[in-house]
């Protein structure tokens, strides 16, 4: 490789990136957060170092790392792994951390490196990240037509009499028999426990008549449908009703130049003129990648224009507190015109 | 309650704690980390305060943390939440930072505190969480009975043919149907990918005479055990043999007062002893509790005294580079006098 091509043209002089993904995005190297430092330090001009325990280092040699021109080096449980980070770093100023480094290794790192100015990678990798290759969206289509299948099951599993800790566990199965390997979690909220947008799953007994929000949340795709067991009430229904409305309004309004904030405010204006916006609890998206939320966030206050390759979600929700919740939520790309839906099922309430 | 029972008694003027294990730990709530801000502020006077996205209140509201004296506050999507922290810390001069905060938040916290110094939460929370309760020593025991029942069931599922990725699955299933809801990693390492410490899984198929690590880490617990499918050869025996007494009597050394690091050197002056000293790459154990990597680490350099409560694993290993790997892990707990085993089934080289 060139001089160092891992490095994104910004003013920092060099990044330092612990396990996650901003890691696996410059190298492909999947390692495990732990509190053995793994630590990949990037100059601004020169070779990179990859700084692993050693027990890491058959696996960190098998990775993609060493193929794009990352030097090795390890240390032996015991020893402080800091000083090999100074001596790659060769007199940086300022460094950029990985967003999700622990505190632990942030103040050991400050304690190593007096004077040198800490600020975050991400003022460099997230712009990087936000724009995904055709391949990358690609991937996330495949993700997305996978989540939607097992949506399209959830008839089998969803029946009064279930726990939701018995749905999401059907849930999960089906998601690793569909051959991928995690999953990153599964909320199945029925009734009033919808109403609280993260719940996760109980041992709540599904009744005839629930309304159920399933948000599914693996391998880098994220869709949630709302069901309901036998007859929906009509307050229920007319919620709904508004909020499929503005589900679609958002993702119509998503094109290359429209700010992230834009398309927040026409899911959440069409909610509150029909007295709903208060029961709006949360952001309209998030986007997704390598983590399940990153940027861009679609929230009151992020400016960012819209632009070809962004992924994110688009997901208002209408929850009552001790009575019900529902929420639509698709994956979308920004392509170089308007949008692509990567989850393409209807958003019709499905009754069971 | 009293003025204020979470606090530690030392010399931080207030911990701040996202979620995590700490947090956990003093309040029970078992929160999600995520972008969006959650964090327990304790200062060492008056009410704890608890700030969480609006989204995450009635998930708080429902957990434990209101009834141990928490007062909750919430920051709508696109607020800035850390005012709010500014204002529950009333005037702190240094705090101590959950040490798997996020660098993101450390350093938010930094711009919106400036002059008040970051330390670490463990530095008076790792004392406690080290010392665990009679009851929390029978979960550990419970959840070590529940993985020495799945290693029991191994030669359902190793056998010639499958993969180890198949395996894996298998196990995770297995774990999954006697009521645990998460699986934190399983390891199945067949041969030369045995030699490498954190292989996880792969598509290698298991070949008759491979040697195969099963490391089963779940539910707060973790125990490894070394298989062989076929015939195992003559100088993977003879380096199991040797194994298996330095896991032994590292075990046997346990006691109230004895050091962390005497212990990793009772389990690595063996192995040297026998020609294998370079072939263990790692410490002989981490501490386990709601993280399944804590303190106490036994490892050279620890001078740690090992006290009654303290649980944690006793792990050495071997590993032959392109060739073999193998290790013996076992959870246990220092009792008032000597040492009490929490994975009980036999360490003997099991041949399927």
């Amino acid at each position: 490789m060139a001089d160092n091509d891992l490095y994104p043209p910004q003013g920092l002089d060099a990044l330092l990136l612990t396990p996650g993904a901003d890691l696996r995005y410059l190298t492909g190297y999947a390692a495990h957060a732990m509190e053995r430092l793994t630590c990949l330090v990037v100059p601004a001009e020169g070779q990179p170092t990859l700084i692993v325990p050693t027990l890491e280092r058959p696996a960190a040699e098998a990775s993609p790392a060493p193929g794009v021109g990352v030097r090795i080096v390890d240390h032996r449980d015991g020893s402080d792994p800091y000083p090999l980070v100074v001596s790659a770093l060769a007199g940086a100023r300022s460094v950029g951390l990985a967003n999700r480094m622990w505190a632990e290794q942030v103040l050991a790192l400050r304690d190593a490196l007096p004077g040198v100015a800490q600020r975050l990678a991400g003022d460099v990798l997230t712009a990087m990240r936000m724009r995904k290759s055709p391949a990358e969206v690609e991937a996330l289509a495949r993700a997305g037509a996978a989540i939607d299948a097992v949506h399209e099951r959830m008839g089998e599993w969803l029946r009064p009499g279930h726990t939701e800790a018995e749905v999401a566990a059907d849930i999960a199965q089906a998601i690793r028999a569909a051959g991928h390997a995690t999953v990153e979690f599964t909320i199945v909220a029925a009734g009033p426990n919808a109403a609280s947008p993260h719940h996760e799953v109980s041992q709540r007994v599904i009744e005839p008549g629930d309304a159920v929000v399933v948000d599914i949340d693996g391998y880098c795709s994220d869709s949630t449908r709302t069901y309901v067991v036998g007859e929906p009430d009509k307050e229920f229904l007319a919620a709904y009703e508004v909020l499929q409305a503005a589900q679609r309004a958002a993702v119509a309004a998503v094109r290359p130049g429209i700010s992230a904030e834009a398309v927040d405010a026409v899911a959440r204006d069409l909610l509150t003129q029909h007295g709903y916006g208060d029961l709006f609890l949360h952001r309209t998206g998030h986007g997704i990648g390598l983590d399940v939320h990153e940027a861009p966030y679609l929230v009151a206050g992020n400016p960012l224009p819209l632009a070809e390759g962004m992924t994110f979600s688009i997901e208002p929700g209408c929850y009552r507190a001790g009575r019900y919740g529902a929420r639509i939520e698709d994956i979308v790309a920004c392509t170089g015109s308007r949008v692509r839906r990567l989850n393409t099922r209807s958003t019709d309430l499905v009754v069971l």
